[in-house]
């Protein structure tokens, strides 16, 4: 049974203009400003913001089926937007004080990152001196905080993956993505030079994790801050992979039902192979829907019981989404790959949904190598391979 | 969340019984007695049986899960046995003193069938005369009574798929169910020579489709039979494609965890390879299970509602199925295509599944080819081809 | 055994230098004209020149093997020089005559084409009067004529596909490629308004096919011209996409060697994965390569024996290079899609070949649904379907 | 072109017989004896018997056509023969007493094995005695000796793995060859209980590998013992699932020519899906061919210019031939898959074909995550890893 979820239908409402804009995202490479306005007035950018400021807490069932009708729109701005949605999970889990430096003021406040641990710093009182090429920092153009990652050497001497939380006006943007696909998500470096960081600005990602952040348990009634930030940080990848497949669906029977072969005029849309293509991806792209939902569902269940998932469980739930993306992806190749030559034109969609379905597997997040990897090495009993992330 | 299910816990139980009796039925040819008697002791004939004779009227993703867990056991049994529960649901839609044939003396009793319409008949009073070799009749060693398919021409001159519902007493088993999987279940055939069939045993398969046949709408209260016969009677094939996949996940672990190569002594069960098969295989399963189940729960949504499906739900419903069965079948051919050739021995389990599994989308209802030509046409909006079906 | 080809071995001297501007040919939308001079200077475009015109005649198998090679250095630049070389042999079925307009003055002209039969004629004395938007022309920035499709109507009242040879003085190009792969290809549109074409010019495809059109037989001592056009005319498309296989198999192993995940510093070159991916698509490329050179090597006995294929040996070579495509994309993508998020950015190779990859797929030749119905019909002894081609 | 291959001629005439034996053989669990005599009456047992004894010497691709017609014809009998065949090959290696004791006085004795490092001896005078039940040993049945495989010490302490040349007469068979495919092979148990084995009857695994076995460089004029034993011990598997492949595609064309839908009356053989079946799985088969003759080729080349393959070329054999079997199985899947539930029938040839096509690429030889290993590493550079064979 369909569940409730009005701020699909608000979002809905906005999501013919940003579909407009689509051609428009890839080629200023950053998402344009229009779209970041119509989703700000749809009011998505609080599905992850606290009560306690006004958001809405939405759970991840909810949030994920926006993300997927966003991406159908526009991939790259579904990509951006919910990277800085999934940030306001991230950021409230950090202490009160660095919650209200970013949106007391100004709820609608929103952060971009860049968590790989490349950042540089040094050890200072109340903080650390803060430099870095921070790269693939998506949406970054329309952010006014950044969680950048760096290894910190703790007391024992060993090295924790930290975020700090720092803001745009101690950074610049290098204006650096050129990039195949997913072109409009303006997934950029930021550069920052020696600035401060104070402790209450930096959390460990392990801590994060487990349930031992600082903001951890702030808001006692919420449904979805009882849970560890990484399932909700990434959550939005899957999310478009199979918003982009649904979307595909309709621009293949469009494009098909009508087309005819060039040198012999035969309709292909009738035609028994289209048939079983347009079945197959369907097929699996409703599959695929069917298990992210359940996955979502089970998410949900978790946060709202304000039950903490296992290891196990984590592999399960990461690991289940990059197998959804993986689904998703073969859908529209099947699709796109029957096309012809006339839908690689700049000024056809599904070029674009092609190009962008591949990014979705292209993150670390999702790479199905390594998660089949992390869920072989749990189905079968093994330790955890520290190397696999 | 895992859903309630008194029924499977009851069957869990015998389920240890029943796994040791898979290569008898298999010796057999036909399901072991012993194992109809602890499926009836357990209730499960009775999943199906109007509760007007004491049946339990389960749901379909109630009847779908004890399908799976069954066939995890020995599929054969689960092939035979949930025929014989689903021709409940059929013969339900007969009229009431068909009904009353059957149960009234003793609501234990089953039917096999054979609903391809190779039957031949003569016109009589009241009713037909019946002659017929009605092959694929699985399970018919255990049932009482038989659906049996022929065309019969009506007052336009045009013929009518139709089945005729005919006592044991009528027909003798040809012993000839010599296969290479599946070999359990008894698939016979019956020997049928110039017996009368009176009217009320005779409805037409277009409508019990329809909602027009003899019994339809005879118990207003029901949550099942509000529904075309076809998605119940067929309901059992891709449970029991799940059951069987999900079993082999387990035994490929039992299996690989201890295997190391004979020529090398390397451990398999760590190895990478083993990791991935398993890790996909188990994503595949999961992900079929999850759209198996969510198209369970919406023909129990319409059932509960009294709403019929339409021409596109049914093509659906169907194909989705057989979707399913496609995921399940790759999944254990993932797997066993790398347990090596020990795994070949009959005294082993993994090559009954292997083979037990491919039958399960060798069936005319679950042909995938079939059916993504059927649901194709319907995405792309072509008219129903009627050789599909 | 490796076969000797000379002209490979002078071609191998140039692609150095044409790899270099594979980014430039993307960025100028069409094969920089020192690509062409270099490939001129080689010799490559008189493979298929006759040697009446001082060309080379070369066999198939050799012209093949330089068409990969040029691919894995700018696939863009192989696609369009390939056309311009096949379509040397298409012209020399053409009359003597129509060979000398061409040729006689400088044997180095080259023709474009645009064969899908698109072409606008009225009947006129001594030929037709010729207008049309002749698209997919690929090359035709550096041809001097082209060969372009139309429907005309024959004494019968049937429509026969024939070809126009006109001079690029007749013709504008309209530059509209804009694509988002094969970009340097410069797959324009021809503008051609009412342009006479006398008699000499013009030839039926179905007589290029069997042998009937007006030169040929002109080079009794050829070892290439006794045989229909088109499988010389396509055969570029799967050597290209062989080409673009073998390069990426390079790229990856290259870019995995050293390449560390950014999260773990994880080694993926020695991953097990990465092992079992490289070696797929190496197999999965050497088969192809094996299947199209024995293809490409009963196409050269044929020619040398002067020895017509029928139908369902046209049938066979056609599409065996299809499946060769198929082949090729499959190896592609399996490597691309575990190379990660950072081989999307323009500045490296892998997302090219990726992209450039699927084109090779996506041609009305190569259509692997066409080209298997084709195929099984001929397997199953049905006739020829003439809405397939 | 066709290469000439008498001895494949003579072969041909007595497949039909050997393929009507082919129910037979998997009753008897084992190679029917007039399969044996009419093999070798047409005197394949001597492709690999030196000319010393009256053998043929026949190059790889001359034999491995042979095996391929065979398995199309029997599967089972191809892979034991086969075995019988290639032992020949290697016992060729071991010192001329070895070869005389087994050929001296007569030249049609064939040996089967039980390679696998699995038996025990203790040293003594001159030899071994030696102990050990010896699997998987196929075609024993109709075999004069046994190459038997053990670990025995060396001076530094070291185990080698070598093999022992065994008469029949010191061991019983045990007939526990009890499997679900290539069931007429007769892979049975020899057991031998503490029998003198002389030394010159036992040679190590690898100076076999590596031409310093005692026989090598016995036949200065031969062209196939200048070679490594293994890739010409491990020909028949490759060759087998391409002859199985071959002749599944002409079962499925007989089948589904004439095939009509129980249900519906429609004809499958002109059905598209059909069609894209058998053209997808004949392009192939077709392409597994031409690799594998390509294969072929290169061993035949090394061996006639007595060129020692080295490690790196030892890799790319062996695995290409996995990968040709991963291609075969490939192509019969897609074909039986969609035969339907009546080709399940034991008197059906199809679900043989299947079952035992399975098998060919379940030996540890072909075993592809295994093979995909073993390249990928070489591709990459690695040192070869020992736990990996």
């Amino acid at each position: 049974m369909k569940r409730q979820n009005p701020l699909l239908e608000e979002l809905k409402k906005v999501l013919p203009e940003i579909a407009k804009n689509a051609d428009k995202a890839e080629d200023l490479r950053k998402v344009p400003t229009e779209n970041i306005e119509l989703l700000k007035k749809v009011g998505l950018h609080k599905a992850f913001l606290p009560k306690a400021y006004g958001g809405y807490e939405n759970s991840l069932p909810e949030f994920g089926d926006c993300i997927a009708a966003l991406a159908g729109a526009c991939a790259s701005t579904a990509w951006a937007f919910s990277l800085l949605c999934t940030h306001s999970h991230q950021i409230a889990l950090f202490p009160k004080q660095a919650q209200d430096d970013v949106w007391q003021d100004n709820p609608d406040m929103l952060a971009s990152s860049s968590i790989a641990p490349f950042g540089k710093y040094q050890e200072t009182d109340g903080g650390v001196i803060f430099t870095g090429d921070m790269r693939w920092s998506s949406g970054c153009d329309h952010a006014q905080w950044a969680l950048c990652g760096f290894l910190r050497e703790n007391k024992e001497g060993k090295k924790d993956h930290c975020f700090a939380l720092i803001p745009a006006t101690d950074y610049s943007i290098d204006d650096d993505w050129h990039a195949a696909a997913m072109k409009g998500s303006g997934t950029k470096t930021l550069v920052i030079r020696d600035k401060f960081v104070p402790e209450h600005r930096i959390q460990k990602a392990k801590d994060m994790m487990e349930g031992k952040s600082g903001g951890f348990g702030l808001y006692p009634d919420s449904k979805i801050f009882y849970a560890p930030y990484r399932p909700y940080f990434a959550s939005g990848f899957s999310a478009i992979s199979l918003g982009i497949a649904e979307r595909m669906l309709a621009v293949f029977k469009e494009a098909t039902q009508g087309r005819i072969r060039a040198y012999t005029g035969a309709k292909v849309g009738t035609a028994t192979p289209a048939l079983l293509r347009i079945a197959e991806s369907t097929h699996q792209v409703m599959a695929a829907r069917a298990f992210l939902e359940k996955t979502w569902d089970e998410h949900a269940e978790y946060a709202e019981a304000h039950r903490y998932p296992d290891q196990a469980k984590l592999a399960e739930w990461r690991t289940n989404q990059a197998y959804v993306v993986k689904m998703c992806i073969d859908a529209v190749d099947r699709l796109f790959s029957s096309m012809g030559a006339s839908h690689w034109y700049l000024d056809k969609e599904a070029q674009r949904l092609f190009r962008d379905s591949h990014v979705t597997g292209a993150h670390a997040y999702t790479d199905y190598d390594v998660c089949a990897q992390i869920f072989g090495r749990e189905l079968m009993g093994l330790e955890p391979d520290p190397s696999l992330l």
